[in-house]
């Protein structure tokens, strides 16, 4: 189906999805994206395929996003696991900086259907409208990122940069994308 | 130093250290043996050397001395990490007939310091005499094992082929062998 | 609702969902189950309401069912938790003897939806036919329990007592009941 | 030996030791602080004694005493638990306001091993002058704290109030104090 395998590399929080944000230190940031990834990678190869992207799930996308040290700890390890690897982070964040700095292909993001901040951030999960339930409205959002590379973010309309546009797979209705 | 990197992989048991017997299925074996084996390849490429051999730890070592189905699910998943892994399992155990079943190199292994039951497997450690404290008494052992083939069981003495001898390097007088 | 509070205490096992056969020892099993029973009991007074009874859950219940020490380390745990304390236990097993050997109140359980073995043990999730997913079937099982004291096993009808009778909540039909 | 049992109730981060950041939400700080109280009571109970305090661990205390609405998510599951229980917090943070607050004996905590900041915060664990190692100082730190009311912090000279005087007990040389 022309479909690519990615690694969703987490913090170790099962409890919470992923989705709290825990202060690991960069060392600890660098040694567990490596290790999800390289798990992942004997997964694949033993499927006969390979991974090809990497993209941070929860809390680590979002810390990555601001947080330069842990951007660039998790930058590294994917470029140890593979230089070939393709790294996604959010539009114009730390991580996808980080990811240019350590020679990897990086993939600015964005989001159909997540509030955005105005400086670019998404909006926390905390917040009652952090998420678009609506798949009108966040359809007519990611069309609006991808034909004018502009957002409305609850300050206002913001420029985003967009390589791709994430569809959370876990939504109810994601299959009517 | 000389010295080979091996994933020592494990049942998913951080409370009992992966020494308690946990009744995984084969797939489940299969999937995490292959996880675990990735996760340190990936380290090792990192680090430039690579993952040479592969031993499962505690309890899963013992099960898979025994047990057909899940010897087979974990040789399996190491010829799927990398054909060319070397799997090291209980001398004369179902787990290195798996192993050499599937085309791996398989390596007997021996142990100075635990205790034989008179069918080849080792005394369980929940038993008083499991493991050789007296450091003399478990190098006698080696030496008895390297020279003769022989190893005396709590049942009398038994035939053992010996490839690799066992030093747990978690003893405290680990470092006077 | 007339409805009472219980424990449903489990191995640590939380990827298998407690339905993994885990080889705690006997003092293992007696913290953890006065561990998870103390919890809840704390739950249960912040909420006005206490617990009434103690069941084990999946393998922990059919280990119990067998092996004596491991019922005899869980009924200390849940009389030292409060010795007023109901434990359910497979009707006619280990785990209901060690409750009354140690003066609790036992409950015999037997199960609307699950096979029998001979023996009186329920048929292992493992096997295809451990449970009985048409509702009729089950209802009609249950029935027969209350109403006769037998129940057909695999190995034909054999002596069942029941004090109470399990039905899985988490049957997507357990609403039908 | 006089001694009294108290719960060191900590987020649920084995591999950091509860020393990392995680960003609970109230709702989960209060279940997981009454979980983890209950438990202890229950096995105190078992024993003959009781719970008389408690104390958030790591990062959890550190988090309460400067975030309110945690604060007053762990003393309402302290009083909840048993409203006799001591809860034991950083000298004048948040922590001891939100257990007065409930209605709960509180007591206010010095350090004899550890920095402190101007505001009469700990220094992080991350700094490389966060923990006293010298015994000496550590005990001349504690003594100035019992005796001035005052402690000399990395920005000069704070006040503190001080109910009670921690002493780490994993510290190698604890037993010397």
């Amino acid at each position: 189906h022309g479909v690519a395998v990615g690694a969703h590399i987490s913090l170790p929080d099962l409890q919470g999805f992923g989705r709290r944000e825990l202060r690991v230190s960069p060392d600890e940031a660098y040694a567990m994206s490596l290790y999800q990834i390289g798990a992942l990678q004997a997964i694949a190869r033993a499927q006969g395929v390979r991974v090809a992207h990497v993209k941070p799930h929860g809390a680590l996308y979002n810390m990555a996003a601001k947080d330069r040290a842990l951007a660039d700890a998790i930058a590294r390890a994917v470029h140890d696991a593979d230089k070939d690897l393709i790294l996604v982070g959010l539009a114009s964040s730390e991580l996808v900086r980080a990811a240019e700095a350590v020679g990897l292909r990086a993939v600015h993001e964005a989001f159909a259907d997540r509030r955005y901040e105005s400086d670019g951030s998404l909006t926390s999960r905390r917040e009652a409208d952090a998420v678009i339930h609506d798949v009108d409205a966040a359809v007519a959002q990611a069309v609006h990122i991808a034909t004018s590379g502009k957002v409305d973010g609850r300050g206002g309309a913001i420029e985003i940069r967009a390589d791709t546009i994430c569809v959370h797979g876990d939504r109810p209705d994601a299959g009517v994308f």
